[in-house]
């Protein structure tokens, strides 16, 4: 259970990281929007192993393939399917990661839940899952797009070094997505330092939802913000998540806190934005602004301590390489599970009004 | 919409601030579970108005009645209707308060979605509305004890002011339930200061679930922390949230994180618990820590800008008595939506294995 | 669980036959229709009991109070809680029927299940939970009222008895709700006759719904008719459910049943109905006809053989009065459930086109 | 949307009669089922084309493959993906059927919902969409086969020809699943009679649900009964459901439908099973009785009237070889969409009592 995402807009993924694929099932996509695996396949790059010494040199093309909901170019309002086979998972000899519990892995807790598991590199819970959800991401930003929405994720940080400045056009030429060229220099420097070291970091993925009409969202539960927590918060290794100024807020009082209204150019605005573009959990118009921490890859290639299925207290060193840091991919993957949020909360918005709903039937 | 939560024991709440009451129906409860209103008054009047001096002085008792689905002092597994009917809501002239949007709340966006709203006290946005959370959280929470499983949730700090000892005895002790005497204490001196000034704080509160088993939470989407994340960040106020190590976890890198594990005394644990108690979205069997940032109450008696009905850029001061902070009665509805959602988790996590569900109908 | 339905309307029931009351919240309800008890009061009136010979002589008022939701005559888009509380339940001596199983009842079923049962008049099993469905259709049928929609339900047979002729004006004239004056008189005979045999009769409900819109109802399992067959199944005593020719479709050749298209006076229109306004689980813009039958009422005084709590074999009458025939009170409750099912099925339609959409938001 | 059923063992469905393929997305097995293709290919071949002169030549194999969730030969809990390629599908010319809309089709319904239609073989419309719920259901079969509950579908009747028999040995030796040898003979002379005279059939299904523990289904709403209805409305072609004596119940006097209790070698039994093992939407612990109508195939060679994209009134025979009963092929696909339903209502029925749920976590 717990692999469907959305009311409307309803996103189911499957697949493990060394099974025959992952793949996607959208249900819900409106008809009529013109669709091909050349909007989907720049967002799988995005995300693709191998595109940088960051990342692990797994080799996947990860060619994603329509095989339903599309006709003519056009999405037919039924079940979009979608699936990344698997190429280059190799018969390996896992029979070492099977007898013990990585640390800060899921091991532990999926044998506990299920009785056993598929420790082929991580089974259902390694990272390879996102794809199902980039794929996902690129068609609601796509329909997000033809409604002048726009969303865009960049690493505001690694470790402790945090982007100064913003440069949006800075975001796609460094292999880290940050907006800050010098940022991203020293935070280069410092992985180089860690990989050295066989240790990893973490960072801070930081996303912007321009565009967006005022009074989306819903009340009491599924407010926009607890919705984009959810979504946000189910990515492999978040632990924290902000909306504006997020932790921050409990430090701020509330004359410096609350955002005033003002006309202007005889258009209603906000004289700032501390709430990051959601009140009562809908949108207010302005910028919507989202912050997740992820914490740092957990296989590390120095000595940790952990147990056996003997029951025996041992030692080990995780093999192979490894991402010294799961941001810079993580980014796209942020972006995308946005996108697909806020896509399903612009369709249930459509229901709020009768006189609105009146005009539709007419 | 969104007044609906959960999958299986799931919470329906409804009601506004200065309208006929509020309440909550909760379908799904299983049967056979002893309950009556003493089970759920003591968390009602946590949260109840008027108890401090950082409180309004709203004087309602939050008398709860049980409507349904109990019968001879036992849950029958049929919907349990609770109910708060409100006494102290007077027509009061709400003309003012009709004509204009106050900054840092929801009238706005309520006005965007809904085309008009309730603006007696906020309406459905009110903090009135978590009335219907605490009940069901009550009920939850006995559900929970029966199973060995405690939720505690305190307030960690205010503003800047953060505990820096943990004392569970002193929690109920102090009018901000925090578990560290003389932070309370310098916290109080801090929010007269505040009140003076015409000014608001906010705060975090933390809360700790002890005694759960492990693997309960699904994968992918509906990971237990990720539900958790929706369920805190659907509380109105509420900015950034937290598991373990949190917005932290950026700056650390793997060998600080990771948490290895052990065989102690022929049990398996955890050398450390940076997760807080959960990895790959399941509950570990440590304890699962999590926090909450509250933004500072938003009414303020200071002037500030807004726009009215007539589009004139006006100056404003918020009428009436507000707390000065949501944070102490905000404590109990984080722990009544963890106790919620814990318990809907439990239950969905019944039928992951094979073994179990044979064995279970046997 | 189970007392929740709909996807975006909707309504959550809850209450007992002789506990406090029965009540509904409806979640999703779009903002600004105007609504008052006065809407919802005739229907509850169509339902109660005390109306005739043929129903049960327990004198309710069956008052139905709105609690929230609705601000100066309209809805406001949060959810609106309705209540009827009972006021004639009364302590009576219920320990004999506790202490056996009534034939045809839920009585056993429960016990199954929950491993005991509030045994008094039913417990929620009892009809009287059916109250809260008519006062949620009363609000769904004022919807598609202002979408040009009706829903109107009648009893087409009872026992063997059917209607032959169909005046609409005749539905409310006669006790049975029969649109046929001369079948109404016949069944009415027919009653008496099995009233003084101490034996109960069924029948079949029709329901007609005119001036839908082409197109509305989902694809593959949210199909319209499978939504309406869960729908009306749902409603306690229904052992058959049909849509146009219904189970008679069975025994027709593809060109006797088929429905074939034509363009008269500019419009497109079918040459018949024998699918009864459905095609491929959607609308066709033709009246849907669905009809249910209704088992006979399961309590009579006549003797029956069951068995009690000590494990033994009795015989039993049942006491009290009671309806000989559930149907001409479940007319209401049929025209309710559809009415509900429709309203979310149109609010569900409004995404299932990018032009509507863009057109919506721009 | 509506490519979804189901709460817990959830069932997503996607593809297209012309398209790459059909294929399906079970999230919510239980972990630990031994499962491989050969438990599934069984299920596809009885729904498979060509395999007698009463179904279509489309020579397809019908393949399963499946792609993730099943690891070492046993489910892991994570979503199960199947695909069946579509191998046979030419891209012929659809100009003349894409020009018109077929009497008894989806065609005009898909075109006033979704704007244009994927017309190459009835795309998402037609009977090939059920590949995919024979697939899930083969699982659902497996999971309650482990717990003792077998799920029986056959025809009834065909036409006007009705079993008088019922030899459950003879379902699989004839043609047409009839377990009256005598009446499937002249069920196959009525067909070949009505293929010459270029018309079609309909006929009844039945289904028996036998080994089912008592009290599995939830009240009001989610009833078993009304989750069946649903389930099994939602195949394309059904217009009539039954439960036990379904439509028949309606003329039955309440001494006759009712069903006793009696305890008979120690053990609670009903005196008859009128009810077809539902009551109070609950199973009763006897055997559980449905059927479904479906009418006669649509396509039929014959000429038919209907309307063209030019808007002119036309006359059209459909083309191509057609099935002349969708009844024996339907089969199967009513005994999948019953297993997925009740497989999903166990899992759903495993939190109704507090005592079990302590004693499953204990």
């Amino acid at each position: 259970m717990g692999s469907v995402f959305g009311r409307i807009f309803t996103v189911t993924t499957w697949g493990e990281s060394h099974g025959k694929g992952v793949g996607v099932v959208i249900d819900g996509c409106p008809a009529g929007l013109e669709l091909s695996e050349a909007d989907i396949q720049p967002y799988m790059n995005r995300r693709r192993p191998g595109q940088s010494k960051f990342s692990t040199p797994r080799n996947e093309a990860d060619e994603v393939e329509i095989l339903s909901g599309v006709f003519e170019g056009r999405t037919t309002g039924t079940p979009i399917s979608m699936t990344v086979m698997n190429r280059t998972q190799r018969s390996a000899d896992y029979s070492e990661i099977a007898s013990y519990y990585r640390p800060g892995h899921a091991d532990f807790t999926f044998d506990a839940k299920y009785g056993f598991r598929d420790y082929r590199g991580g089974g259902r819970s390694s990272g390879r899952e996102t794809i199902a959800r980039v794929a996902a991401g690129a068609v609601a930003a796509k329909i997000l797009s033809s409604l002048g929405i726009t969303v865009t994720a960049y690493t505001r940080s690694v470790g402790d070094i945090e982007i100064s400045t913003f440069d949006r056009d800075e975001i796609m030429n460094n292999r880290l997505y940050m907006p800050d060229k010098a940022a991203a220099e020293k935070a280069e420097a410092y992985l180089e330092e860690l990989m050295a070291q066989k240790n990893s970091a973490g960072g801070v993925v930081e996303c912007i939802i321009s565009g967006m009409p005022a009074g989306v969202g819903e009340t009491v539960f599924d407010k926009l913000d607890a919705e984009l927590a959810k979504a946000v918060f189910s990515i492999g290794a978040v632990k924290g998540f902000e909306i504006g100024e997020g932790m921050k807020a409990a430090r701020l009082t509330g004359l410096e806190d609350n955002d005033g209204f003002e006309y202007k150019d005889g258009r209603l605005k906000k004289t700032s934005n501390h709430a990051g573009g959601i009140m009562g959990g809908m949108s207010d118009g302005s910028d919507i602004i989202l912050r997740a921490a992820f914490k740092a890859t957990p296989s590390v290639a120095s000595e940790q301590r952990t147990v056996n299925k003997n029951g025996e207290n041992i030692t080990i060193s995780v093999k192979g390489r490894h991402d010294p840091i799961i941001v810079p991919r993580a980014v796209v993957v942020v972006e995308c599970m946005t996108a697909v949020t806020v896509c399903d909360m612009l369709l249930r918005n459509m229901t709020s009004r009768m006189d609105r709903i009146e005009k539709f039937y007419k």
